[in-house]
């Protein structure tokens, strides 16, 4: 990300302790998940749609049925937010006020453009791929011309980003310390449990290696608390 | 929710195999989730923030701090839009363009009010600790007088709402099912690892009884593919 822009849309108001506009840190979070909201503005409504992406760079790449709504508004490059979050632990306090989660979040701002062009197309629907599941693009059937042209893919340049992450164990009031209520976090992750085969697999057809080692914390196990 | 308005705001435009306005799936998915993206507009530019929540009925109830930015602009009584994920699998299919993920999210339209009396808040403020984590709230010390004042607590009320569901495995071109790509489904779930806890647990201090139960695919086991 360079360089970051900084206006009052990232500026951290709270805790900022917990806050950063690092470009290591924030890919860093934005390359530990997969899944993102993205939020825009239609006829004053705010929308907020989930949907998986692929980073490249300061870039992020969606895609969709080119008859989705949440495209076609978009793609128009009006203002859009894209927020990614992570939830590692639920922390315990002692007192109710002091509970809290450990998370990572990015909120990121900028705009979105439809990309047209079949081989820019196929470039980015490929990066979605590999940041979903790195190995499995080259394992499969690509996009033929009909197919690209039933997707709509948006290029959003991240004009100006933010990361907060909250790690560690609860903060209480000195005087809660020797409250006898269970205090700590609990952690959570993304587990992937061992993959279910389609009913209809041709006979023989073995689990390539990029998922024989799908395992418990595959997802987001980087920077756990 | 009863009734839950229709307008173009929720009519599924694709796929609406998918999609369902149905309560008590709404409900469902709901309960099975912990974690809220909220999405306002300010000053035209749309904020997409995580956040916390607990249900009661048709009502969502959020809180944070009393200085925070989100809470601030929502409590205005702004259209806002409240979306809740939970991602259940990764679908790979022998194409490209027939991958997808099994998930359940629910998209919710409504406006917030920031509830002041002290009491209301405190129940609000139980609700979110319930669906977070039921039988904590008895377990704390519980919110006094100023942090009460230093939390704002937001009630939003469901006006319409839109559930929309993938699961099973993956559905290829009749052609593509005799390729040897694997295919099928990566089942993935939050999963709570064993309790951490905290360096300054005070001594004999025991695991409560409804944290011993936490285990794998605790959080949203119900319902998966």
């Amino acid at each position: 990300m360079n360089p970051i822009g900084v206006t009052e849309r990232t500026e951290l108001q709270r805790l900022p302790e917990r806050g950063s506009r690092d470009p290591e840190i924030i890919h860093a979070v934005l390359d530990a998940a997969f899944l993102a909201h993205v939020g825009f503005v239609s006829d004053r409504q705010p929308f907020v749609i989930p949907t998986l992406y692929g980073r490249d760079g300061d870039t992020l790449y969606l895609h969709g049925s080119a008859a989705s709504r949440t495209l076609g508004v978009v793609e128009r490059g009006i203002a859009t937010c894209i927020t990614v979050t992570i939830v590692d632990g639920l922390v315990l306090a002692r007192s109710a006020f002091h509970h809290s989660i450990n998370y990572r979040s990015v909120v990121a701002f900028g705009t979105a453009h439809a990309i047209s062009e079949p081989a820019r197309k196929t470039r980015a629907l490929r990066v979605i791929s590999e940041h979903l599941l790195a190995g499995r693009w080259n394992d499969v059937r690509g996009p033929t011309r009909q197919e690209l042209a039933a997707t709509s893919v948006l290029e959003f340049s991240i004009e100006e980003a933010s990361v907060k992450i909250r790690r560690g164990p609860p903060k209480d009031d000195e005087e809660d310390y020797a409250r006898s209520t269970w205090a700590g976090v609990v952690p959570l992750s993304v587990a992937a449990r061992p993959p279910v085969p389609d009913p209809r697999l041709a006979a023989g057809t073995e689990l390539p290696a990029y998922l024989s080692t799908v395992r418990d914390t595959w997802i987001n196990a980087s920077m756990n608390p």
